[in-house]
């Protein structure tokens, strides 16, 4: 499957009609509840609310819901509100995590904590979603906020996390390109061996269910021309639906520089772990709020 | 001095006209002589064509010059042409190279001969210089093509090379952002270490003619909004004239990115020898050469 952009893709999300179940920790701030009611209302998810009872009952009513049709826990610590989000994935009543108002280091440090056995996968990373000025469908790519220098083994994990993310999406087989400076492996930039390498452990079998080239160089993951000019035989370039960055540096000023300069429309979560987890940041606006929720929802099974 | 855009820039060569003498290695291809008459029109450069002369003298006079009134030197032989541009350059007749059609590697491979004399920094890099969409003016950016694991004494001589340039376009003290993931310097990340000994150097005179500030994440680089949120005190956030990219990989993503997805107008040139050298890319446009020169007559004194 194949989603132009997030018209498509909330379209799609919509019509599978899931409703997602997510825990909101420490829900009760104004912009935190007005992205969880849009995405209640658009159907993306059932939201579970923790936080302060009579503030949260507020805003439902003041945005003409009744609070009784809502799980509403009463925990204002934000420790206790985060912890109380595990026992809800545990017993299987959530299947989505959103932080509200408390920090993220403060969320994360319960849901990674070893006795919560939220992890599922050897790496924790995020994953983004952009739809980008000048190519023609959506890309995932990874990872452009967490992992600072992945190692092979770290890559490999990275690219398992997106790609069951990204199957639970629609998207059966993604084509996954591993970033570098150009097509050409050079024993100089470690990076484009590792990227020779997570191929050959995708044609073994060792990476499934993605077919996955590399290294590749920007201009020929997201430009058919110049890899048609290059006269590079491959099923990724110029067609990739998840790139894998070759360290958080790198990530972050692409995706940065895409959302600033090319007014590329993104969104992020936190894979790896029992269920996705929404960290939006503190100047996200509620537009981009409600796509991580999407993306969020979609990346569930 | 601050230009806006390429027109800006453009006038303000014209204005001072200076004509830079620029050796033509390897002259007799279409699209490179497209791309030197065009600059000399515009009165950007004088050309010394190197090539087959009968060519050189056909598409000339197709062009509605006169051979006479330009120095053709006939040397057919592409080493033996990188070697007269470098006896052009040491007589004091050219200030600028150009490559045709020779490869890179045999250009270079005269140039950087030791016997050659031409390298005049002990880094020889490429700097981009970049229109882009919502940013203000004009940025400089090394270095996205040559260097790829810059150590701090090389990224030092990159700006070096870079803030000589920017002086003689006529941007007096450029400011400089050392670009990393986030403007906090973290020992898991010796990049961001490096950019604040950058930072030191300059404040101690090591460095000159130039503000630096770093570490600085793209945001913080771009964005005067988020340097605000953030409430970052810095001469550099959010109006930079120069971005260090921390390697390789990294800036030649960032700045194809910015090329394929945000159509950003961007040109490069290599500094570190004795007269900057163009080396345009063989995919490169007609326009894109021109811009090349331009760049590179501008950054001549």
């Amino acid at each position: 499957m194949i989603f132009k952009n997030y018209v498509e893709l909330t379209d799609h999300i919509i019509s599978k009609a899931k409703k997602t179940p997510f825990a909101i920790v420490c829900a009760d701030e104004s912009h935190t509840m007005e992205a969880v009611i849009e995405s209640y209302q658009k159907q993306l998810i059932l939201p579970v609310f923790i936080g302060d009872k009579k503030n949260i009952t507020e805003y439902l009513t003041a945005n003409g819901l009744n609070a009784s049709d809502f799980e509403i826990i009463d925990e204002t610590d934000p420790t206790r509100a985060a912890q109380t989000a595990v026992s809800l994935v545990h017993d299987g009543s959530v299947r989505g995590i959103m932080k509200g108002k408390l920090d993220t280091s403060q969320l994360m440090k319960v849901l990674l904590k070893s006795e919560n056995k939220l992890r599922t996968s050897s790496v924790v990373c995020a994953m983004s979603l952009m739809e980008i000025p000048y190519y023609h469908k959506l890309v995932a790519a990874s990872d452009p906020a967490l992992c600072i220098h992945p190692s092979l083994d770290q890559k490999a994990a990275i690219i398992n996390n997106a790609v069951t993310a990204l199957n639970n999406i629609g998207i059966e087989c993604p084509k996954t390109a591993i970033l570098s400076a150009s097509e050409s492996p050079n024993p100089k930039i470690p990076e484009s061996l590792e990227a020779v390498q997570l191929k050959e452990m995708n044609q073994q079998g060792l990476i499934k269910n993605c077919i996955i080239d590399g290294p590749l160089s920007y201009d020929l993951c997201f430009d058919p021309e110049s890899a048609k000019i290059k006269g590079l035989t491959s099923d990724v370039a110029g067609d990739p639906d998840l790139i894998i960055y070759p360290d958080l540096v790198t990530g972050n000023a692409v995706s940065k520089a895409l959302v600033l300069n090319a007014r590329a429309i993104g969104s992020s979560v936190i894979l790896g772990t029992a269920v996705p987890v929404v960290l939006p940041s503190r100047a996200a606006s509620v537009e981009e709020k409600v796509r991580n929720i999407l993306l969020a929802s979609a990346s569930v099974n």
